[in-house]
């Protein structure tokens, strides 16, 4: 594929396909009566994704993980704004026609953006998108949740930490598939490891944000509503900020905690604690929310009750085998993510 | 000062200050009925700014140049979001400081945004602003020129681009003021020229968007109406834009183009030619418009007219001493900043 001459040239490239007719004024005119939910989340290469990752795995996953966090807010995606920041040579027809294909399929229509060379070798993208509030639903929020409300995750967690662990290990993600370092193939590790190692980074590479199960919260009476946050630094560190934007606190319940399925195994291979992967390693995409106690989401959503709220405002882990009364919980720290941590 | 411990200390500084009440969710749940004018546009250290300038400058800066694409579209800024990438220890007080100073000026609230570790020793800034369409007042379109208007810039070219010369021959911007390189100083160069590249670099780091002139242009009536765009890449790529999207061409008289006291002087010195760092600098960020024959904008606004909007879809220049047939122009090329141009 020719790149692109001019960033006049890519316009035209862009303009020319479906989903991209708001493009080509100093900003766009978004339509619509609002009020819109707005997030903006970027992927940096070599903080958040391997230096030479396939730029079309990296256009989903920018599309990804802003899409959990409209799915959060009960938000219908609409509208994504680009700014991307990339060096001589890059591969930009790959990444947009990974990109418009993926925005394609989520009903969000690319409206705007910015080019610019990045600094150095590295290149980057942060990616704004708009969500409307979809009829006879309201908004998710983080502030919602009230004590004695069971407390849910919409899937697994930890496994996308493991398959950072991976990649930071020497695991690539080429075109075929997943390619593992040689000391988690099949032939020394086993079969089971070897995919549940793949899965692990597909996983992280490939999150899957939870509109449905977010299209369903939504669409709960106000009576029976509950709060809802993304899982991105950790369930931990957003159970906390779930906990203080509710003025309540929270119990889980360790053994609940959903796992992948040969996710002890994985972890034992890798030197981790499963608990603290599942509790801190962040970067999982999944909804942590409440409900009244009775609710529960439909089961095709694969959704785990984990634990409840508390009027305590504190965060407390029940560890498996330990009583239901107060003693047997342990404060939970906000581990996980920090972004500016170093 | 301290830095911030953590990415939840720093969010909780912010929430604490003015203008950042939609702070603290998923996504920034953003009022109003909509439209919305939304522009995206980032300052990467080494590309858009020296590396190494004050995070205080760079946050105006960030704010000034999203601003000016709001302003070519009539739009009253509204709501930024920020995402920002830098390594440890940058000066995140600061910038915010500045930033959020900045955005009380000019009626921005930060809504929301992105932290993020940069991957090396650069850093950036992306901001997304949101703006709303005053009462009584129209969006101004790059699409709306037509033949037989006059064509008009807001400011004078050139000096931006001037001082980014000065800048990449030495020139910092302290605390204190511009320090120009020991050739330029006024000893050496003389005082005249010396204040004269004081100017332009302090024209190219601290961009003055001409949001008033964008909202006397918003309330001409419909009738009365003319095309818009802000010089970000040069007059003469962004003159060929405004004359693509509106189906026309123009013709631009050479010794009308608005330039700075000294320009000359100091084109001369920096070996360059007035009008080719006039008509293709960039970060101009004045308006290029056009207006009904016989309408011109206030006194006070300090616009110039610097030629008219033809039929013939062809971009022109008329050199000073030419004639006004068509024979004594010559094509513009759209010469400018490309950002895929290496």
């Amino acid at each position: 594929m020719q790149p692109f001459s001019s960033e006049d040239r890519l316009l035209a490239w862009l303009r020319g396909r479906p989903g991209t007719s708001l493009v080509g004024d100093d900003a766009a005119l978004v339509p619509g009566r609002g009020p819109f939910a707005v997030t903006v989340d970027s992927q940096i290469s070599g903080v958040h994704f391997p230096a030479g990752l396939d730029a079309a795995l990296v256009a989903r996953r920018l599309l990804a993980v802003n899409l959990s966090d409209l799915a959060a807010m009960g938000a219908a995606p609409a509208y994504g704004f680009l700014a991307l920041a990339t060096p001589p040579g890059f591969a930009l027809r790959r990444f947009f026609t990974a990109f418009l294909a993926a925005c394609g399929r989520r009903g969000v229509e690319l409206a705007g953006g910015d080019l610019a060379r990045s600094g150095g070798a590295g290149w980057s993208a942060t990616l704004t998108l708009l969500g409307t509030r979809r009829p006879r639903s309201r908004w998710l929020r983080r502030g919602a949740a009230r004590p004695g409300q069971a407390l849910w995750l919409g899937g697994t967690v930890g496994e996308s930490a493991a398959g950072r662990l991976l990649l930071a290990a020497g695991a690539r993600a080429t075109a075929r598939g997943v390619e593992l370092p040689r000391a988690w193939r099949a032939a020394r590790a086993g079969a089971a490891i070897a995919a549940a190692a793949r899965r692990a980074v597909r996983r992280h590479l490939a999150p899957d944000p939870q509109l449905e199960l977010s299209a369903w919260l939504a669409r709960r009476p106000a009576a029976r509503a509950g709060g809802a946050i993304d899982v991105s630094d950790g369930v931990a560190r957003d159970l906390h900020r779930l906990c203080r934007e509710s003025g309540a606190g929270a119990v889980i319940e360790a053994p609940a905690l959903p796992l992948a399925p040969g996710f002890g195994e994985l972890c034992a291979r890798l030197r981790q604690q499963p608990e603290r992967l599942a509790l801190g390693g962040g970067e999982d995409y999944v909804l942590l929310f409440s409900l009244p106690a009775g609710d529960e989401p439909p089961r095709t959503l694969g959704c785990r009750r984990v634990g409840e709220i508390t009027a305590t405002r504190r965060v407390r882990l029940r560890q498996a085998g330990a009583g239901r009364r107060d003693g047997g919980t342990v404060d939970l720290p906000p581990i996980g993510w920090d972004h500016l941590e170093r």
